[in-house]
């Protein structure tokens, strides 16, 4: 087993469920929201935030005591915490692979065409492939790809409502400066034409398979 | 911003899609599954699974090259894209948390009653609550949980079948010596009957408004 700092502190998790009456420093809560900023977004849309709740009230109604829970295996709420449990195992394995030395990549593709890849993965019933993550000894050396400012992700007690795309000038000055090694010659469009474009415009594709091919596995149906 | 070995790595990360021609190794890959197995689970159900494909064929058609998506904001597809992201970003919380020495507990109490929580959260359009995150200064020490072997949950390029239950004895049995927390005076109950058991059997609740609340918000609805 390789041992280092980080991996140490992997395999030692346990969930905390008592705390010391004592909050986070600005710095600790920075650099945690840095973190999560600097994590792996699907198509580079960066659809997260995180709400950060220091108001009492709310911090009661969501800190409910966690009861014996009856889920069943075929209901959406099982696929979702399954959901839940795989991500935070697949984001897990890359600060572990990172800390080695290694590079990785998720594989988003893996949903491209849902169908084939039950068949080409040979999935039993209530099995479904969530993401793929492709690991290795790193052979380039890309440039850091700007994120999201923190103001538009991280909000504390209230989600904002009253956000104007034209906030993200600045930003999508700075997202032009980036050169994907995918096209090292051409600089990347700004965030907000990202977004704009062809990546939600209307058009089907076999990625709306997805509801589909999940409930051929015989999971994430309907209560009844 | 505070530094450590977990942080460096965690603020450095970038896709890397061009690698060695060089596999990993044996420790590597042993120690990559260890910290997968030991990830935070939703009602200690351990519901996922790695797949390690090694097969050349099954993995030239999982590496497709990622094209320009044609996503849509209000599909399956963005919200699951969206989901994935998410739940890394958690985790990557979470790695840097524990790093700093600081304690966490995922709060999958979000979804116990997602309607009511929508409302106490306030949250528009396109938004939904994913998972919480309790993070603070640990004031306790739980013992370390017992995971399902490797045996169980990683496999290469095929998912087995012929699984029996009665391959569990073994690990049922190291379940038994663990004592929670939350009933310092009790041995938790074995695997076997706890996935048996309460957590799956068919019963109704508020976790199944799960898919009503998301699609209130105008997410993860069917193409058309």
């Amino acid at each position: 087993m390789i041992e280092n700092e980080t991996i140490k502190h992997q395999l030692n998790h346990r969930a905390i469920r008592a705390f010391k009456d004592q909050t986070l420093s600005e710095e600790q809560l920075t650099t945690l929201y840095e973190v999560a900023r600097h994590t792996a977004t699907s198509m580079f849309m960066q659809q997260f935030s995180i709400l950060h709740i220091t108001n009492e009230e709310k911090r009661k109604q969501i800190r409910k005591q966690m009861g014996n829970d009856d889920g069943r295996l075929h209901t959406m709420d099982i696929f979702f915490q399954a959901f839940q449990d795989t991500m935070l195992a697949v984001q897990n394995v890359i600060n572990a692979a990172e800390s080695m030395g290694l590079g990785i990549v998720p594989l988003g593709t893996v949903n491209d065409d849902p169908k084939a890849m039950l068949k080409v993965l040979d999935l039993p019933e209530l099995t479904y492939p969530a993401l793929g993550l492709q690991v290795g000894v790193p052979d380039q050396e890309p440039q850091l790809k700007p994120r999201l400012p923190l103001e538009f992700t991280t909000f504390e007690n209230e989600y904002p409502c009253d956000f104007e795309v034209s906030e993200l000038k600045d930003y999508d000055e700075i997202v032009q400066t980036y050169y994907d090694l995918r096209d090292a010659n051409r600089r990347i469009d700004s965030f907000t034409n990202q977004i704009n474009g062809k990546k939600l415009n209307t058009h089907q594709n076999k990625r709306d398979d997805i509801v589909e091919a999940i409930h051929s596995q015989g999971l994430a149906l309907d209560f009844n």
